[in-house]
């Protein structure tokens, strides 16, 4: 049975950033079969063919997230005004020990029901060091597409119970990577996930960069040069900075995503571009946590990879992609000028930079004829918008700095509607809701914090 | 009639910040006539009371925007990636020199829809030089409260077209504020709106300001210290900087209302405290035209009184409350550090700190008896936040950081719900948004440009 969906423009982002003003996409077992011009649509035989009227609405490729924690979404609105250490130590480490497997399937399925509703068809998720199967279970039911992956901690002065040897560290990941890549008919792959070098040995981060050449696809996640203190500890341990450090330890390459990247020397920037190391920014647990501006103007200039991630709920306090956005595009006018980061490349990070970030370029992150079938359609009235045009850049900057969750409509993965009429087809929201509010209150009892 | 409206929490905003949780507000002829426990509410004699449940809703003061240009809302989009002079020159003036009535109401209506939406009960609006009248029916019309007047421009070096002489621009203020100061039943006030320093001479400025004294509670409303290359203009014409040249011509003091005020030099920052003018702070349209970051730590622990304003929709490109909470939040953090600027003090400029800024501190800003009935319902199950807490601190970083336009369910503006169920009950929107298509399209026609 194919899909037919009927729009008032499909924003392709393909290599030319196509836009087909009436176009229509035809959908076929998963996959984009042809992208159609109205007449084209009008004349096709229509025998077998489910027709949805999206003549209203906008089609763009589904965004994606290439940092978030699921985890922690139970904790949102738990951790404030705290820097990240502090952050980690008092706050989110307590919480994630005291995760039950039902307490992070809550968690993982109400951040689910969230990243749907603002139009994310793509995760890269990193898990804390137990449970990752409900996490496992919560993506395989909602219906989207995520790289997933333990959180991988041999060391940890912060909050020592939540952490494991380097062999059972390692070991667990390798039967998870076994399990999980390539799940789900495919929408599952695994990312090993070492947290971050202050909570990493030498022979962990190694080990499981060494995992990244068994699975084909797989990648390597984790955080770096992120905050100053974490940067000064990270020097005092391995005489130097992040970036520097994976080089030496022959762990960086194109495989390996690093979250933040807000304080990276000249010869980490130089590194990045060679390695074509990924850059996993995520402005506003970054300027929540007063970590600082990445210079991602910078970045982009030397052709690093740039990919766009909400990060945990706790430090955000949202996921959602349109609030990343204008973040991406505002936070560096005032330093780089009103014409940096202007709206399509924004727009291009959250979709097509978040693919090639995952090495799914091919696979997802436009729509494109043989492409997966993910995409939003957005309602852009919603956005006052009143402009009689509609050009590319016009929709850009719509969609970038007009727009919100309550422009989404509908939501496809894979084929799939996971969002219809601006309800969940996958997640019952209201239990969902009920279930979260039940399991962070036990967790918390658990905890013994606040 | 009396209104009685059961809430899960009011948020009162006043001096002590108190949480009523399971509180009711008794409305009476457009006056919160008491705050009630659940106990005291219900035992109230309910003969003649509408009893409204509200019982999964939070209750907090309406919103204040102390800085919009409701005339621009139709050039929504239509002015990226200039910074404030070019965008000024090559975009809004000729845009606003082309308003014709219709346009103007359209353009006005379309902007109070969307505050509305987002729970702004009071603006201050600055206009055009021609058909003040056309916002005036629209504010008239939607019910909110305003202080507005029209932009006074006797200097034009950008668009010479959008001028008048200096006796015109008084006259025709002093004729608006004789009709509209205290019209609509109160709701509606002026304040005078020379534009800023580079659009007006000395003797207008003055003159301007001298009004005020002749009309009780009018404000003396205008923009300084937006954009280094205006302050550069501002001290070749003055020898000196926009605040200090207010003070030099005797218009500073705590009438004296300045949008932006990003680049003031510390001997401003004194005067600004001294004299208790008022800070507009606009933080998307300061990051979107690439303008700067304005020190508001530093301003109000100096004291000086600071409230926010969405600023026109070309340079936000919203008109939304929560979109400026959350970047006045996170924009500071980076350099003062995460505590800085807590939800807790965000919410109180939007709120007490814009009644304050207006001279309006006894009479909105807060939940209170005897106060007018301004306030809005937010659905907070919308924002995803799941913490089983209900203080006073949690439910500021809910609104702040994870809440928008989709949260809200109710605004009440002087006793009158103007949205109710999530739907206007003052404007038609399907109505609005077909006539501002038309009346923009209109426009560019008659403007020439694009």
């Amino acid at each position: 049975m194919r899909t037919l969906i009927a729009t008032r423009a499909i924003l392709t982002m393909n290599s030319q950033e196509a836009l087909i003003r009436g176009g229509a996409l035809l959908v076929n077992g998963g996959v984009i079969e042809r992208l159609l011009t109205s007449e084209e649509a009008a004349s096709l035989d229509d025998r077998d063919v489910t027709i949805v009227d999206a003549r209203e609405l906008v089609a763009l490729p589904g965004f994606v997230h290439t940092h978030v924690h699921l985890c922690q979404t139970l904790f949102r609105g738990l951790a404030e005004e705290v820097e990240l250490l502090d952050w980690l130590q008092l706050r989110i480490f307590p919480f994630e020990a005291a995760h039950s497997p039902a307490s992070m399937y809550a968690s993982a399925r109400i951040g689910l029901a969230e990243l749907i509703k603002s139009g994310t068809t793509t995760i890269m998720d990193m898990g804390s060091i137990h449970h990752e199967e409900e996490i496992v279970r919560a993506i395989t039911e909602s219906g989207i597409r995520a790289f997933l992956g333990k959180a991988m901690m041999d060391i940890n002065e912060l909050h020592p119970p939540l952490r494991e040897s380097t062999r059972d560290a390692l070991a667990s990941t390798l039967r998870q990577a076994e399990q999980w890549h390539g799940s789900a008919g495919g929408r599952i792959r695994y990312a090993v996930a070492p947290r971050f070098i202050l909570s990493c040995s030498d022979p962990l981060l190694k080990e499981a960069h060494a995992m990244t050449r068994a699975f084909p696809g797989m990648l390597f996640h984790t955080h770096a040069a992120e905050n100053r203190h974490e940067l000064a500890a990270v020097r005092k341990r391995c005489g130097m900075d992040n970036v520097e450090y994976f080089d030496a330890l022959g762990i960086l390459n194109n495989v390996t995503c690093l979250a933040h990247c807000i304080w990276l020397n000249d010869h980490e920037v130089d590194l990045m571009a060679e390695r074509q190391a990924k850059v996993l920014h995520c402005p506003s647990s970054n300027m929540k946590l007063g970590s600082g501006i990445a210079p991602i103007p910078r970045y982009l200039s030397r052709g690093i990879p740039v990919s766009l991630g909400a990060d945990g709920a706790p430090c955000n306090n949202t996921l959602n992609m349109f609030q990343e956005m204008r973040l991406a595009a505002l936070i560096q006018k005032p330093v780089h000028g009103p014409a940096s980061m202007p709206a399509r490349s924004v727009l291009r990070l959250a979709t097509m930079g978040g693919a090639d970030a995952l090495g799914l370029g091919k696979e997802i992150g436009s729509l494109e004829p043989g492409k997966r079938a993910d995409l939003l359609l957005l309602d852009l009235s919603r956005s006052w918008n009143t402009s009689p045009a509609l050009t590319m850049d016009d929709l850009a900057v719509s969609i970038v700095h007009s727009c919100g969750s309550e422009n989404v409509r509908a939501v496809m993965a894979n084929g799939e509607w996971i969002l219809r009429d601006g309800t969940h087809q996958t997640i019952n929201v209201e239990r969902t809701v009920q279930d979260a509010r039940a399991e962070l209150h036990a967790l918390l009892n658990r905890a013994e914090i606040r």
